[in-house]
């Protein structure tokens, strides 16, 4: 081990008095991840204002074997930024780094830094009538750095893609303490591999994302928010084909949720009600965007798009919102079912997703079956149809104690869903990551060929296993808590 | 060295009489690049028929230190398919690998193996209705795995992206045999690094491209091409904004040539007349595109798109195609630069790229000082400028002998180019690759800390470097050539 108090002397060199801290009332907000499922301890919280105190902080936690957790937001779902228990590691946040570099409205281009806001750059795009293609619920403390790191989604993924498909460039911090520049747009380059894909996704194990490129699309013209009544998860998936033959690329959303899950929902808002009069099997919310350029037009399309639904016998009953109040209506009801379900008891839940076209059989297979296996629960899927992605939550029986549901039936649940998911050529996480949650599962349920090339990349890229070390890649094959 | 017979006799017993030849014959026209440029040896021909007779002969190679050179069309442009001299190598040929595995219209998906042709697969996709978004001059020779290989560009880049855009899901065989199977598409998975983005753009250097799942389009409903009369490059570059606001997705091409471009390639065709009345510093092709759901409005919009940039000066002159036959005969125009080029005598070409909003800055310094430092030489500048990639290419002086100038002037030419372009933090490859042909000007120009990564990365996934040796990664940093 290191020495610790010198160790600590060059960080506070390196970073200054406000970039470096040991006290426990400042480090421990940053020790336990948001949803308090993980805690651990670290040496030190480092904040440093620059990319060079980055690259002179790992080349002296290189020097000195001090293994870093990269943190953005805290608001990962997988523990992937909360160190372990041994205290030896640093936590390394990025949220100081938080600077616009440059903004290019006509290149559709903004440079910032890794610690910048999701919120505030909404913010910041909006201002200058543009807009960030990406949103989640923890847009207020995720941050740019956490999203590229977690590759995160979204509700907007259907028509933008993830957290990926943003990022244009970017800057980051190798294990080695080596920056690599790559924050240059060139909208075609082969000269080799593309690093900066290596960095996206990585949870901050193969090197330190310092700042980035992100596109941009001009500010939206209009929306129009359909919610549609359906026979059948199946119908939903031919709508949604429908709708992507018909829409376009207007089409930016489509969300499902069963009958069940929305009396739920009503239950719990007070003042909600039914979009639809009568009740369905499935229901489905859509949504249309346009710009400026387009937004004239978008009622008709939109008109258009159901007329043709109906008259194929795609869907059983359907409403335009009138405007944009019943519009964040609609969408309320689509964000309330994670609260709606929590006043039903403890729950198990999983961010899984198969092949989009087999989607409809994997919850017709799977939700009756965990249900058969263990009696009293309740399963529910919901979520972006459109991806593939639904997030598959079971409710434990009634009167079962929360800690004897996780740590039991729960658990075994679970693993039930990760084998099955698996078996239906889908990913365990669709969204999430991986992090120190679902290590172990990867390294039981991945395909060796893929376990193998991510170990390779990880040793050869950080041989001395100091980028947050313990998450995401299960680096020794028998024995995958290290 | 390994025992040659006995290397030869376990391959063709993979592999079966059809699958190996060492017939000079049969070899001789795959040792030499389409362009003449480059010639090798090799110790067979091996055409496996499917995806484990690839992964049982890598096995071989490995295990007789056999290097190995994969090769697709034989079309790439930097040598990256040709073996070195030395006959060590064998050519392991795809193109006996060319099944379209699995269809999926709803799902907008094709699966097909590496060897089906370009033009084959745009064939498979039409007669469907569908469109494969990538097209590019080489396309009845190109491979779907050369293709990936080379991450090829193209003239609907601006669109649609490169290859690596069109790569939803990869099959490969890695350097020890294993079979890297990432076919099945999952719109979102974050179970780790996304390991397809490592054989993308990798030339074969990291592992061999089997097949490939591809997205695709609905078929074209409509297109309205237009030629467009500018003062300036840099006017260009506003137009290109203005059309890109004003048309959005539908701007499928934007290409660019200076007048005496477009006068070489008039008296390079017979019938072909200027498409404006005046003349023009420059001019631009400009292609919107709709499918069948926006067809119908696609003129007013063209219409529209260019009546506002008349009103804010931005072209001062411009046509629509009035038919089909006028609009092919506009792109004619565009893609006989080259062959007009050809008559005026010997050239270096440069396949370079700039962050887009620099292109016309670079064009107005770059030509005029190599003309000034060459004198006699004639640049010029063309091609994708929606793109940020040019093709910039430098006409010998009258008179000048071929090799003379290939191998002198040209030369020096072409490292000055090269160096301009890494100063303007732009790629000195834009859409060709490196191959053999770029390999030590990656060396000498690229980032320390890029290649550093490219050397990691290529050593831990090839440690005994038998895939594709001496091409793209510049291995020994003192000795470029090894």
């Amino acid at each position: 081990m290191t020495d610790t108090a010198a160790f600590l002397d060059e960080a506070r060199a390196i970073l200054g008095e406000r970039g470096l801290t040991t006290d426990a009332d400042l480090l421990d907000p940053w020790l336990t991840d948001w949803r308090g499922r993980f805690t651990g301890r670290a040496l030190a919280l480092a904040s440093p204002a620059a990319t060079e105190q980055v690259a002179d902080l790992v080349k002296l936690c290189a020097r000195h074997g001090v293994p870093i957790v990269p943190q953005g937001g805290n608001s990962g779902m997988c523990g992937g930024a909360t160190p372990d228990a041994s205290g030896e590691a640093i936590i390394l946040s990025l949220r100081r780094m938080d600077k616009v570099r440059h903004f290019d409205k006509s290149a559709r281009q903004i440079v910032c830094e890794a610690g910048l806001v999701l919120q505030t750059l909404h913010e910041v795009a909006g201002a200058q009538g543009m807009r960030f293609p990406l949103t989640l619920g923890g847009k207020g403390s995720a941050t740019v750095g956490g999203l590229i790191a977690t590759n995160a989604g979204g509700t907007q993924v259907l028509r933008h893609g993830s957290m990926r498909a943003q990022v244009l460039g970017l800057e980051g911090v190798m294990a080695d303490g080596a920056v690599f520049d790559g924050l240059t747009v060139l909208k075609k380059d082969n000269r080799g591999f593309d690093l900066k894909q290596l960095l996206i996704g990585s949870e901050g194990t193969l090197g330190i994302v310092t700042a980035a490129t992100l596109r941009l699309l001009p500010a939206l013209g209009d929306r129009r928010v359909v919610w549609a009544g359906l026979p059948s998860l199946a119908a939903a998936r031919r709508l949604l084909t429908h709708c992507q033959d018909e829409a376009g690329d207007a089409l930016e959303g489509f969300e499902v949720m069963a009958q069940p899950t929305l009396d739920d929902v009503i239950r719990h808002l007070p003042d909600a009600r039914q979009p639809l009069a009568g009740r369905h099997a499935w229901h489905a919310l859509i949504e249309l965007v346009a710009d400026d350029a387009d937004a004239q037009s978008l009622g008709e399309r939109t008109e258009a798009m159901l007329a043709g639904a109906l008259e194929r016998g795609l869907l059983d009953d359907a409403v335009i919102a009138a405007n944009e109040a019943q519009a964040e209506g609609f969408w309320l009801l689509r964000d309330s079912i994670a609260a709606a379900e929590r006043e039903k008891g403890p729950a198990v839940q999983h961010d899984i997703s198969v092949p989009v076209e087999k989607m409809p059989e994997f919850v017709d297979f799977a939700v009756p079956r965990i249900e058969r296996d263990w009696p009293g629960t309740e399963a529910l899927a919901f979520g972006h149809l459109g991806d593939g992605n639904v997030h598959f939550h079971v409710i434990a029986p009634d009167g079962v104690e929360p800690m004897d549901w996780m740590t039991g039936d729960g658990k075994a649940i679970s693993a039930q869903v990760y084998r099955m998911v698996s078996e239906w050529d889908g990913s365990i996480s669709a969204e999430h990551g991986i992090g120190q949650l679902k290590r172990d599962e990867l390294a039981q349920l991945s395909d060796p060929a893929r376990l193998a090339i991510m170990r390779q990349v990880k040793r050869a890229l950080d041989p001395n296993n100091i980028l947050n070390p313990g998450k995401l890649v299960p680096l020794a094959p028998d024995a995958p808590i290290q």
